[in-house]
């Protein structure tokens, strides 16, 4: 249970604590905040309130940690994180509890959360080492007019400090995929977690702290956004930050100053099938794509543009799958599981209602207890309505016939996100030539969009955000170069 | 002379044009604004005012042309890049004249300004192709749990619209480090040149235009930065800011949007000379290195460090070489020539003022005439003068004594600035762990600070910019990834 | 003409004098070879026989320029290639026309290879620069166990002499692909040209002794090969050989001692037609790729397996096609020209005649004139026949049906060739999955097997060859890694 | 002990039995031959002597099993290898018995070679998951002439069956950096351990064993090399050869065919003193260099160069330590143990009464009881004595006095070997240009010749080797590169 066993230090009676110092600490604040469980819409865990002194503290910490964590060789930051990775796993079970009561996720899905964020450590500690003991050796004479009579030698450094923003709807998995390229480059973190997910965010650092990282380098905070969010992004300490979440990016990124941004922010991923696809695959694709987490998802299938000579052909497989779909609790494992919250299911709610007004047709019945909203695919939806360009968050799936591929192309591009798209025909040609059309920051051919696996890039067009994510892109956007030229008083040429 | 033969269509009268659309326009603004020659502090060049509207049209034009051109194959973009760089180096005496002009840079430097930008051109155009026509294709099955049912692959695409904007001390240089990689990359570039180097700036452009450029991909505005810079730097159309000056570039950060940053901003470059350093060497670099251009470079010494052992030989060495400085106006290659502007010299002048107050020791009497201000070396400098913090700018160059090493590294590291430093000593251990110590972009060993050769990267850390520049960098900077994940229905292996 | 202009110098009499020492020698020898016209059959060139010691002192002169070769700039190595192959294209003309007379190529493509390896050099120069000077810098730490107090500075450095030998298909493309990357990354180079194709070799050299190469760094020697070939081959001053021919190769690898080897041998490259693939597409490039240079590449289609479903309405568009081949001379660009020799055309009948006497159906009547042989479409064909297994080399394309796509790749993975081939389908999976399984070098999707472009990897499995080619690969293969280790009394980690 | 435990079914009564089809097997020929502890010169193992077929077979069962792992998830590869390193390190005490049994090496430096060897294979397996999951997409267009109308996919792929032949030195960490490159890249491995140091192999393979590798995959032959040594190295099947030795693989080479080949034979290491070294480090390596396992090392300092202003205090200090070092026999880690047989024992003492015979100053008294030979240090050598240019591989350091850093280059550069050297001097510059004017693999500066860390490139020139090893270089080696190409009918450019 949250709070139990490795775990009981994070508690202050019913409060969770923050993290500083390399130790949990209730705030001076004496405050606390409460997380609703979506399923119950009752306050289900409490959190500190930390104040701006906490946060500035910190601040300084993560400073004068990362300092002394530069000068770790790196196998022992790697050594380090394997660590924090074996506690996450030995620890799943009751890190996914927590996801499930904060965000109501499946119970199934909770776990293969926590495992893939142990695998992601893992893999970003060992990528981490080969990427950082490598820098380039480069010569002048390549460029007219030089002699070799410099060597430049150039390697990637930390930034310093990283401000580490995950979002509720994978609070362990979006903050690890931030921490873990942090650390092993060398740089402090600290991070912000999403208030529902913040729980089952700080249990996953205990993990972190009972591998033994040193003091200050990885903190943890809990506060309130309308008091400290922009004292928090705009903190003059910050080197670097790293942030998923919706349009709230867009707006750090106007604050922030000179400091590089990771910045994943929104989707609106269309799903185009093609009339010579495979049906059925689309359709199981845009169930899982769709459906999967209620919909919750950055690379959610958002609007499927069909072509309409199988449109009707697709609807119907799409829909008898709808049909099949579990509806309840994430603790039995329910496909569509209650949204995150009132006022997310509000906003569903609108977008839905905007579409039937408009015209657009429901192929199930629209239904609502609570948060939890039963899946629905909206067809004939037209660009006039706010469900052709928004991004819903729950499970709902627009679909809009088109007549050509060209519609349908201009149609992604027009948005103004630009995360994944996917194109389902078997055609070798049209795949790549759709592909290569379509600004998103990754196409999927003949299947749903993906973040994962994780080495792969990972990116955002437009609205949809800055930078590029993957292991690999991630640990390189978290490091700067420095070189060292060594100026020689003549030419010397390498012979063998 | 400016403006005549191949660049006639330049001029309206006395007045330069602006270029837009593939081609040079007079502003519907009917206003002008003037080019000081600062040597004989007279009017010597007038430009156009452009109005928010030419700018607007400019960003619509460059993004249409920008669609265009990132479909045309890549030795094509080389190709005419080649030919710019060609025009370049045929026209080197008209521009290097400009520089002359504008920013009294002595005509030799000029002449090399423009044949070394030729030459980065012609570098970057290789180096593009290279990097543009190499993408990745990664299997998932590197990451536990997966197949190899996935191939992704991922390469390099445009931003879209560049912003360039090139500082005054390398007009034609700075500004090509930033065309050229935008445009083999497959972006549009959208110029505002330096109120001071326009003329020489828009001279290059005209190369540009002459190598068959299509229309709108390029543009160079001169605008009152008063009026209308804000609205420039905001613009919503730009995908990118490549920025090369001061302090002015933090604020344009602070206000830029999700947009991709390069900046490369001032420095405050250290030089430390250890006790076994090779003072002839040493002492020749601190010349080249803190008076070349007059010291108006982002790479000159701004300060040296001596170890007090070897500080008086030093010291001696460097007069001797102050003492043989020719200084006067550029055309007859003077040595030192007037500094950019009056409010330049004014505030050298109060730096000097300053220092001279506080107990510094001025080795050469202190002698200005205009902008003119005779070199100069200021000894037992202290922390509490401003000369120590300040970029001055100009030719001079303050000396503080250190007792260790450590406390040379310190006070390189206080600096708010990053950019470069250097050390002088014959011992390779010391040497390496010196550089390592000292916290800018990029040490230089046994030798002057120094932007080139360009290949090299280049970047300043903390307010010394963002980024990493340099061809293959700068290159890397300016696209942005995207990817294609082909899914399979079954796992295939590649079998050879 | 061959041996007028600029090639004066190459002739004595009517001999063409072989090359060493930075000049044009008669061998010692006395002696002289003839190169026969194909097209006549009879004597046209006449080449020099080279003795032992010519041969020797070859070597010694190529190992002492080569040491300063060595020390020479990499832009100024890169600006003499440039100025090799602006004199290749401005001398197209005479060098084509020796290999319309040596080699009976087509008078079209024959200016086309000399064009084509003109560009190869100067990509092939500009890609040396930068793969030479960009080195590595290791650091230690990443090891399990160590600290940061190495830095291991590695590198390219040049392998020596590499020794040339091009095939008489290709004799002035196939010599640059190997002379330009030997010559960029500090090597010297041998040239031992074909026989057939020698004078046009040697008029490319000259291109490369006007371009100003220093004298000693590239010789061409003409040998009887049945004297001096094993002398050649297997000689001690040897650090490389990049071979393209026969089956010869492999006796010459089998020599070899501790010597790199990059060997493009012979193919058998089969056409896979699955039956959903576009007829027309495959069609047209079966014929392109069965019947350029009338057969004679390595690259040629020279087996097809067609799904038994589509087989006959291929087979009918192939035919269509094969009518309408052009038969004659080189000098009229006729699609089908002479053979290399009469040895090879006996050789192609020899086939022709088993496939026929074994039951094969023949689309075409046999028909030889001399060396020229009628194109044909060998129908039928079975395992037992010669040509299913054995490489024509000329304008002979065998077709065998397959009932199943395996039965296809397991036909073309029994081949103990494995150089290229290519698979005709529309669909993405298809494509992909009989791509991975076919173990050739490289499989062509929809489209015919082929070399270029240029910087593509090109290699041969099996007995096709070792080592990859392609323009990176070359100067990969033709270079060896040195390392500097540099160790510090202490760890330093570079901060910033 | 050696046989027991896990290792029990090694054992066929007092014969070790080989490894083939995943099983201990003993071999038909009912022979065996004999391990002589170098220190009791006793019998100590027995061997089967494998028979040809038994090999044959091998060949068979290892290409069979390459095609099925070529086929195994990286990730999976990976996991096998981790388990078989982990088995390692719990064996490491008995494996490091057979080493100091085997070939006399000191107790610790046993262990370590063990767990080196695990740590080997950790690092090998996450390496060659990384390199076998990137490969590259290229595009036509930088090359002139062409369009985006294709991607080339290339990737590396297995070899196929890789021979393994380990030296005695290292029979277990030489043969592991053999086998886990070759494991991870998708081929089988074909391991011969050399006769000293079979035992400690065979139980390493064992660990390979328990890790669960598919069965055939793996297989390890202990045969008389007299008889079937040349049917080995030449044995059709085999893909490529990894050897490390010493001049039997130049042999080798010139025997087979067209087969990639990884070599690493002898060397003769220099180790040059400048005038201004820290003496005391150089003295502290040279007893490092020269003196670890009594000189039997590849990379062992066998040749000292002194600048005669510095010899004398150089020999003074080397000297004193050598009269440190302990003598006697491995189990009690004395500094010297007996050499690996009589025969180098007695080639040992001849290269000492050569060089003391032609007037060689030998600073210790030589001492030899069996195969155990104190530690001695010759100075005054002179080109004409055996010991100036032979590998003694032994405990012998050789000092040549030199008046000039030229001479001291130009002599390590006229050495057959070309392996590592080393360089002593405080000067960054000096430092620098000597090591690339010596012709060596590697030059270390400031330290003695070393293999590791084991990322690092080790490779050596003219007789020490072909090839370049180190963890990376030796995955390249063992893998191919294979292109698909994707052919479309019209130009694409990726959008974004």
């Amino acid at each position: 249970m949250a709070g139990s066993g490795v775990f009981a230090e994070l508690l202050d009676g019913d409060t969770f604590k923050y993290y500083a110092d390399g130790q949990w600490k209730r705030s001076t604040s004496g405050n606390s905040m409460t997380v609703i469980n979506p399923t119950s819409r009752s306050t289900y865990y409490k959190l500190s309130v930390c104040t701006k002194e906490e946060m500035d503290h910190m601040f300084d910490a993560a400073r004068e940690a990362q300092r002394a964590w530069a000068r770790v060789p790196l196998w022992r930051r790697a050594e380090a994180l394997h660590k924090a990775a074996a506690l996450l796993k030995q620890n799943k079970d009751v890190i996914a509890e927590c996801l499930v009561k904060e965000v109501a996720k499946p119970a199934k899905d909770s776990v293969t959360e926590v495992v893939r964020s142990a695998d992601f450590i893992d893999y970003t500690a060992e990528e981490g080492i080969r990427i950082l003991s490598e820098g380039k050796c480069l010569v002048p004479d390549s460029f007219p007019g030089n002699e070799r009579n410099k060597l430049c030698l150039s390697s990637r450094i930390p930034l310093g400090v990283v401000l580490a923003i995950p979002p509720f709807n994978y609070p362990v998995n979006l903050s690890v995929s931030k921490i873990a390229p942090a650390l092993i480059a060398g740089n402090a973190v600290v991070v912000k977690p999403p208030m529902q997910g913040s729980v089952a965010a700080l249990h996953m650092i205990q993990c972190f702290h009972l591998a033994g990282f040193p003091k200050g380098l990885i903190s943890a905070i809990t506060i309130k956004v309308a008091d400290l969010g922009d004292a928090l992004t705009t903190h003059p300490a910050i080197n670097c930050i790293s942030f998923t979440g919706g349009d709230s990016g867009i707006a750090i990124a106007k604050r922030a100053g000179m400091v590089p941004l990771q910045m994943e922010l929104g989707g609106k991923d269309a799903c185009i099938v093609l009339d010579d696809a495979d049906l059925d695959l689309a359709a199981a694709n845009i169930i899982k794509g769709g459906f999967s987490f209620s919909g919750q998802r950055c690379t959610a299938v958002k609007i499927v543009l069909a072509m309409d000579t199988i449109a009707n052909k697709l609807v119907e497989k799409v829909n008898v799958k709808v049909a099949r779909l579990s509806v309840g609790p994430p603790e039995v494992d329910s496909d569509i599981t209650p949204v995150v919250s009132e006022s997310s299911a509000d906003f569903i709610e609108g977008l839905v209602m905007d579409a039937r007004q408009k015209g657009a047709k429901l192929w199930q019945e629209y239904r609502r207890e609570g948060n939890l909203i039963w899946p629905i695919l909206i067809d004939n939806v037209r660009p006039d309505m706010r469900i052709t360009w928004e991004e819903p968050f729950g499970p709902i799936i627009p679909v809009i016939r088109i007549r050509t591929i060209e519609e349908g192309v201009q149609h992604c591009n027009s948005s103004r996100y630009g995360l994944q798209g996917c194109v389902f025909t078997n055609n070798i040609h049209r795949a790549l030539i759709v592909s290569d059309a379509m600004e998103t920051g990754t196409v999927q051919i003949n299947s749903a969009p993906a973040r994962g696996p994780d080495h792969f890039p990972f990116q955002g067009l437009r609205d949809s955000g800055i930078g590029s994510q993957g292991i690999t892109n991630s640990i390189h956007m978290m490091t700067k170069v420095k070189s060292t030229v060594i100026n020689l008083p003549v030419s010397s040429y390498t012979m063998g």
